[in-house]
């Protein structure tokens, strides 16, 4: 009888998010795994950012989503790769996941790789997907409190973007409170006031 | 030597949800299972709500967070028991939370049970709490594709909120797709428009 010994889901995970670190070094390129709530505006943030950063990069992007293609329908008309991934009601891209989409990709024409995480503040936030930096991204409807209130995704975030600025004066949005929040979580958190639209 | 045969975590949380269903029905409680991403206005209901319902009916509230206690409090004031459950990262509630939270209320004196779920638009559908009816809540920012990406809510709740309809002049929020996707995901589902501000 032979007894065997499974990895735990969490570890296998943080194995192969080594392993796409590592290759992703290898490479040169540079990978951003992009979080925030459904809404917030990770699509548009990217729909803004491609035509400006693919004069100079070569980028391409991986699209995650619980249903539909819609988001990655959106990115079509920039030109450049695009890995889909449809989790099926996943609530979180993992490694695993990563490593395939990779595999699809020509790795030896690529500086830069977003992925656009599922749109939950609490999942993505507990599995490394081998990227450089996870950017956090929060609007200003969904309220100030929402650091404080998930802030696991914020201790391990390189850079927040606080998004939809432009409606700043129609809400309650208190800022003190958001910065202080975010000083205490991590300190070392950049914050970007942004208006993607 | 002896095997130890586990419930799935999928069956035990079913098992107990009935469990909990049988209960309340017996004490003619009903009880709601309240959704949305992370800052859509699940406490602002509350908050806007609880004071008129309470005049005719006894009122208790179950608030889910992943962290802080800042929802309970905003709710203390309406004197009114309220268990709060902090999951410490967890995603969701499940029913044998929820059990042990009616343990801790006294069920011969209530009408009404408010749960107010971790805000996360795809891991809470998957968990029946033992609710007579899934509230599901999205505001006008989250943009109009949230139904049709995030299905799985829709599909399960008994009732759609759109709240924050005062943005809905700034904001590109295009109803007729909006309405379109609930009648194809959810064709019985009933949608009320709030401004809960």
């Amino acid at each position: 009888m032979e007894i065997k010994v499974m990895q735990s889901v969490t570890e296998a995970n943080e194995n192969k998010a080594k392993e796409i670190r590592k290759l992703l070094k290898s490479k040169g390129i540079f990978m951003v795994n992009l979080i925030s709530s459904p809404g917030s505006g990770k699509t548009l943030l990217l729909e803004q950012t491609l035509p400006i950063l693919k004069k100079k990069y070569k980028i391409a992007v991986i699209e995650g989503d619980v249903a539909t293609d819609k988001d990655a329908q959106r990115l079509m008309q920039y030109d450049i790769p695009i890995i889909m991934i449809n989790t099926r009601g996943g609530c979180h891209l993992d490694s695993q996941t990563i490593s395939k989409a990779l595999n699809e990709l020509n790795l030896n024409n690529l500086d830069i790789i977003f992925i656009e995480n599922v749109g939950n503040l609490i999942c993505p936030a507990e599995f490394d997907l081998g990227e450089d930096e996870k950017i956090a991204m929060v609007s200003t409807p969904e309220g100030a409190d929402k650091p404080i209130k998930y802030p696991y995704l914020f201790r391990g975030a390189g850079l927040c973007i606080l998004n939809k600025t432009d409606l700043l004066d129609l809400l309650n949005f208190n800022k003190n409170e958001f910065y202080k929040d975010i000083k205490n979580i991590n300190r070392e958190l950049d914050v970007l006031e942004l208006s993607c639209k």
